[in-house]
């Protein structure tokens, strides 16, 4: 796998952004760490799906570029596969929920996509992309649970540990599970000793419970703000998890609004919901960070500024 | 002033940010022109203001820096002062109308600042700041009209124009004229005839008007949600902007919250309504920008979360 993490990096360069990696001295102060947070929230389209989408993408075979892929989604990696698309000459197919927001809905015809609307269950949108499948011959990719989808999305630990090498662990949020894998991957590849924790929603805690239970658990309700994380793991990404993510931190919704109020107001870049939940997860045990250098990924910055939740905490 | 420019960004380097430069190839591709966006929102305590407030402390004498320093301000420039006062360890009197909202007077009271309420007017808050002179012989240290603010806000520039030598113009929003003037002062001695140009609220185009009549006109009302820009231009400031400033372009209130939303969505990055005023003022006169290379000053980052003008714009 070392030498496949390369492999997809030097594949994806030319198409993604290398993103910053910020500080602030004030959340620095209020951790008692030295945070390092890698901003794909600066990333093409919005967030770090469009390195996995680009990944696998790239390795289509001529045949299967001129037919077409197929993904379902109603959140980035939507949007990720659209543009991903886009760039090489082919055509994504985008099986959403008919109840997707038109904001969303819009992002993706905007890069391109074409959409299918279906009914909003998860055999509808399995089905509908199914048949999208046999009617186009179109390749289906999965937006968390396929090698090339992790591997890719494993390049954004993999810059983070290029540019600060000796990071005492990473927190990255738990949704799909192909953001924590690939990061596995580059931290046990590549790191120096370093740790990969989860921070995942109390609301929507499946990976928490997989992890104890040594086998995939569902959700029963998703009702976070954190709508990037209400998926869960796959047969794929899960073992990948298992042998390599140390932890994982559920944290409260108002706790997730907090944090993403800090990184707003403190380091003035927008943020979405999942992407707070990283730094959520590590301020409730900051203790145990004492004095350490912590990298965080900002997974993504798409939010719909007439719906922000900030009102929410005015009271609290 | 060259030499007092260098010496000005030499004294306060070691106390400020240096500030990043950012792109957008979407903002590019509306502009039809390279952008170079100067963030001064990620500046210390979210705005260019603590260049000139640093510079103006740094150059007090002991005597001086015993007794404190004064100003009346109920923005940037108070939150500034306090904290460049604590930095070098004297005292911040920060006179502010006792209307100022509350996260104002906080945001002054963390730095450390003293806060002195009086009635809201201009009479009264010179009033109030006088009588702090007399009573404590403090210094008095004006936000934009004063040698050494100028100097200071100048070294934003200074910086855009070290890393990016040929830019063919710069924007910057129009207030009290500390920010243009010292602009104007940096491409003037360090650019390769690179432009100044204002973007002004037409609800407060006093510098606007000043520049026709040539002399400094006055604003009857400031109803504009770029709250940074309601000042007015002064003697010290006037005179330069007179003669390196080549043009003030106004823009709308529909124009600076449309700006500031493409800068909050595609930069993923927070400004305030003031900073989103130069990016503005150049997209209606876009057209004679085609192919250029313009640097854009955003000037600060402090917006009140749950009072953004976002919903202003849904019907628009």
């Amino acid at each position: 796998m070392k030498q496949d993490l390369l492999d997809c990096q030097a594949r994806i360069v030319p198409y993604i952004h290398r993103t910053p990696v910020l500080s602030s001295q004030l959340l620095n102060d209020l951790a008692g760490a030295s945070l390092y947070f890698k901003c794909e929230n600066f990333q093409r389209m919005g967030a770090f799906k469009f390195r996995g989408a680009t990944n696998a993408i790239l390795q289509l075979t001529a045949q299967q570029r001129a037919r077409g892929v197929v993904t379902h989604s109603s959140g980035n990696f939507a949007q990720a596969l659209a543009l991903a698309a886009r760039e090489v000459g082919t055509i994504a197919y985008i099986v959403m929920p008919r109840t997707a927001p038109q904001v969303k809905k819009d992002a993706v015809s905007g890069y391109g996509g074409h959409i299918i609307e279906c009914e909003p269950t998860l055999a509808a949108r399995e089905k509908t992309a199914s048949d999208l499948v046999q009617k186009y011959g179109a390749t289906f990719i999965h937006p968390s649970n396929q090698d090339e989808v992790i591997l890719g999305q494993g390049t954004a630990a993999l810059e983070l540990l290029e540019d600060h090498p000796n990071l005492n662990a990473i927190f990255s949020p738990v949704g799909g599970g192909g953001l924590i894998a690939g990061t596995a991957l580059a931290a046990h590849y590549f790191g120096n000793n370093c740790d990969v924790i989860g921070g995942e929603p109390e609301a929507a805690d499946d990976a928490y419970r997989s992890l104890i239970a040594g086998r995939i658990e569902t959700n029963t309700a998703t009702n976070t703000i954190a709508d990037g994380l209400r998926t869960e793991l796959g047969d794929r990404n899960f073992p990948i998890i298992q042998q390599h993510v140390q932890e994982i931190i559920r944290v409260s919704e108002a706790a997730i609004i907090a944090a993403m109020r800090l990184i707003w107001e403190r380091m003035k870049i927008i943020v979405e919901a999942s992407s707070a939940v990283a730094l959520a997860a590590l301020l409730i045990e900051k203790g145990r960070f004492e004095g350490q250098k912590v990298g965080i990924l900002l997974s993504g910055g798409n939010v719909d500024l007439l719906d922000l939740p900030f009102g929410q905490t005015k009271a609290g």
